[in-house]
């Protein structure tokens, strides 16, 4: 069975540092199938990251070990970590980037063990102080999927730094939320999940600024092209989305824009 | 002998969307070579995608499995389908995307199977209304490649959509036709073959809105930097470029552009 | 032990060609790991792939096969070119993009050999005159990871062409030297190796047009967000940075602006 390995960086696909990653991945693990998540997380931007790598990580097989490097705090005291949360693995700084990864494994009781990776034997021989992604984290990820335990590469550790996300709060009839992450297509993906949303989908009231949508597609192709609509999108959250167009370049938004919800049955 | 999956999509490469669909893939054929053809299709143009995709799937060994995600009816009654076209698998929407691979196969007197995917055994066991590249097309494809046979993943169906695909036309002296493709660099394909075109290079007469380009170069490098080309693209087109340079931004080109030839003898 | 093969380009990312080169490769060498260093080199930009390449290869297991195709000449007189330099394997144009690793093969002592490919038997069966990278590269590249001696693919040379890359020049007290490149997260990256440098961080000059600045930071997290630093960069030049964003856009700079150090002692 091949030992999986993914990246998730904000690196850009410019200048050839994940392929430099990968050089040094087969050079530990030259079996490994190696997968880029993204290399366009807005630089320096870790809850973006974090978001990214928490939809992605649950598709993967167990024993992925993910490298993850969106790392402002290169070369200072933030420490180099690696962590196993239940079946899968993880590697990058100790700046939150796992975060909702912890969280979900707290929640479900899963495994989590973190170290501090401070065996320097695992890393390449000579450190820079501006790209661990290419002398700390490839290495650790490499020997991981080469079936070198977790314990072997640092020092456990139980207080890994945490991400502040912002959480959806009770408003009358309704929640408060927040946009979380506009993707590709300028599909607002907001931090309210599906299981905060009237049963009746056509109750659904929601407002996002000056604009209010009523009731909640199953698709896009129930809407009209150009059509503003709101639909639970592939990770199970509340999205409002323009039918074949950009929710994000129509309403002008940005991460963190306020989203209210209320369940009000449609007039007669 | 490693299985070869090939993903084309509209996804972007910012938000690991393309990723996702990896690790589902590998969950099912944890050995399965994967490569991008491109995820930069632009969003919801079926057309794009099927013309990228025939460019490139004819390069591909026998038995590789391409998926392909361009995909504005998701959720609706659209269905999903996989094809075997000659002796390469496709698996995706049934809108057109593989109509010219499927055109091609009838040309040639391939081997053409389509089958309904109707078969959820062999599908994620939740499937979102809104991805199912990540919920059917990604685990189909990967069966496909893990020797499950096209037969037991659907229902044979004869009619999959097909596009209109526009083609040039018989003027007085030669032919009609338009711009199909902008490449990266500018280059400007036209749904004009080399077959159609003068038996001598020198002959060819090209009108493009204004413009008239005399001849036809061999090679990038027979015309002077700066300088306004014809010559046929590798996938065997006529095509317009500038030589080290872009005919799409010095024409202000689009896709659609009516494009004329004609052969003539240079005057003496 | 898998074989690797990488890819640098000028082609992009939205038109399939990188992954129509997988497919010409896979067909040959099917068990071959494929990496991208990057497909967004400028077009017709030699230098900028050279050094891209030059970054990146040293950190690839012994023996992979990088491809390079920057190659405004394709299809004219210009040779297509093997070479063995050190222990890895080197397949493109020859118009200069290896000629950094061809130095430092021979400042080193390493093996160089370098062959003119004309055995066409290694080669696509029909061989455009604009795609080389596909019909030429590709297959030779491949053939190369499938343990075909160097020797077999073509006829030796030993005058490959080589670039002219600006080198730092003495001024008093100090060096004159030039921006090279600037990444993705607007870096910018001298010709100034760390040797040039004073021994002590803090006795450092930097004259940029009309920003001068004082002093080493060994990491981007000693300096304050939006702070303008010097540091060495991952490759070991002399980087100049903005903490947290863009020194190209702060700046305005452009590759070939003139960089002036000098070593002084602070004042007391």
């Amino acid at each position: 069975m091949a030992k999986i390995i993914t990246l998730l960086t904000d690196f850009g696909l410019k200048d050839g540092y994940p392929g430099i990653m990968k050089g040094v991945i087969w050079t530990i693990a030259p079996d490994a199938h190696i997968a880029d998540l993204t290399h366009s997380i807005s630089p320096q931007n870790i809850l973006e990251g974090a978001l990214a790598l928490a939809r992605a990580a649950p598709y993967f097989p167990p024993e992925t070990v993910h490298i993850g490097v969106v790392d402002p705090g290169v070369g200072t005291e933030r420490r180099p970590i690696a962590a196993q949360l239940g079946d899968a693995f993880f590697v990058g700084p100790d700046n939150g980037l796992f975060s909702l990864l912890l969280e979900d494994a707290e929640q479900k009781g899963a495994t989590i063990k973190v170290v501090h990776l401070d065996h320097p034997g695992f890393w390449r021989p000579t450190v820079s102080s501006v790209f661990h992604g290419r002398d700390i984290f490839a290495p650790v990820g490499a020997w991981l999927a080469s079936k070198i335990r977790l314990e072997e590469l640092g020092t456990p550790i139980t207080d890994p730094v945490r991400l502040q996300i912002p959480r959806p709060e009770p408003i009358p009839g309704g929640w408060r939320g927040a946009i979380l992450h506009m993707d590709h297509f300028g599909n607002l993906s907001t931090n309210i999940p599906q299981s905060l949303l009237p049963a009746q989908a056509r109750d659904l009231r929601i407002r996002l600024g000056e604009v209010e949508i009523r009731g909640l597609k199953r698709a896009f192709g129930e809407g009209k092209p150009g059509e503003l609509v709101a639909l639970v999108d592939s990770a199970g959250q509340l999205s409002i989305c323009v039918v074949n167009g950009s929710a994000a370049e129509r309403l002008n938004s940005k991460i963190g824009d306020v989203i209210e919800i209320r369940a009000q049955r449609p007039k007669k």
